[in-house]
């Protein structure tokens, strides 16, 4: 990497630190020039404005994440396996994101109600995600892993569900059994659209 | 009300619409004094710190809640009943609240790593209305409407997991069927406990 670039990479990992912990409106470039022990000039000739800097650290979330989360899931082989390692990936990813926060869920209480390019930028990151564990599960029911009347909306929907309170009791209940709770209610949700039926798995 | 009193209780209505919208860190008393058409320290007179502000609007946030959800509910029979009450009052009040958002929901993301008297003040009254939710699914399996060995925790945890759900689908995705799907998850999960099991209801 030619020394511009490596300056680039150290602001958004350090931009990336910030937005997690103070959310990506707590992010100016006052806070990340202090941080880097920049002048502030020196992260506007890197990022032209502080719009510019949120949306970078939003594609740099998004890509860490399909790199830890959806290219290896994806390597499994289609069907409940591959559905399977997205979750259990997802839930990793937030056991060690405990003590920063998952931009996505933070993001979205921030911008849910201010429109604009960096809700426009979140929106498509989550909605992205959303359809490939849509699609997971239709492959699941399409490899007859999943019974075939499963609706995979409805499923995916209590799959994120789950994710959601993860976050929040491991976070803000600081709640030690909050991953535990969350495995265990995958699998009855995931039990309960197998066929043949299990009874009652949970 | 004395005109005192009066006052008060309309500083706070515009404080607890403020901090639906922009967040309980978003509340300042300029704005606060702004909205009103009020001096700042015509404010400051009925709030002593901007803290005191922001904890007597999440009290006040608890006082509608609680006069929303929680009262009406309590009087539906122990059991089943009574925490279908809870649950759809509280789906209700979410659905009222889809333009301006949960104080509880988005305090939460705000307040996760910020240690302090509105982190204490948040954490009280989320733990309350847990506890209160896993009192009446006890209830419930006492009364034999839900299957004895029943983990009302884990229940609960996944309860609350779809009201999450709901929130950032109906704000973030502004996603139409959050509602819809908030129930549907709900009848099945309680399908899953039910005595005798019901075969997968969903």
């Amino acid at each position: 990497m030619r020394k511009g670039e490596q300056t680039r990479v150290a602001i958004l990992d350090a931009a990336l630190e910030l937005a997690s912990r103070d959310g990506l409106e707590g992010l100016t470039i006052g806070l990340l020039a202090d941080r880097m022990q920049m002048s502030k000039s020196g992260v506007f000739a890197h990022f032209g404005s502080r719009e510019d800097l949120q949306i970078a650290v939003i594609q740099e979330y998004h890509r860490r994440f399909e790199e830890e989360v959806f290219y290896p899931s994806i390597r499994e082989p289609r069907g409940l396996p591959r559905l399977r390692a997205m979750f259990h990936r997802w839930v990793t990813r937030h056991s060690r994101e405990i003590t920063s926060g998952c931009i996505y869920i933070s993001g979205a209480v921030e911008y849910d109600d201010r429109p604009g390019p960096i809700r426009d930028e979140l929106l498509q990151m989550v909605s992205a995600w959303k359809m490939a564990l849509t699609r997971a599960a239709r492959q699941a029911v399409e490899a007859g892993h999943l019974r075939a009347d499963t609706d995979c909306e409805q499923l995916i929907y209590e799959v994120r569900a789950l994710i959601f309170a993860l976050h929040h009791d491991a976070r803000f209940l600081q709640a030690h059994d909050a991953i535990e709770r969350t495995e265990r209610a995958f699998l009855r949700l995931i039990a309960n659209h197998t066929v043949p039926p299990l009874a009652h798995a949970a």
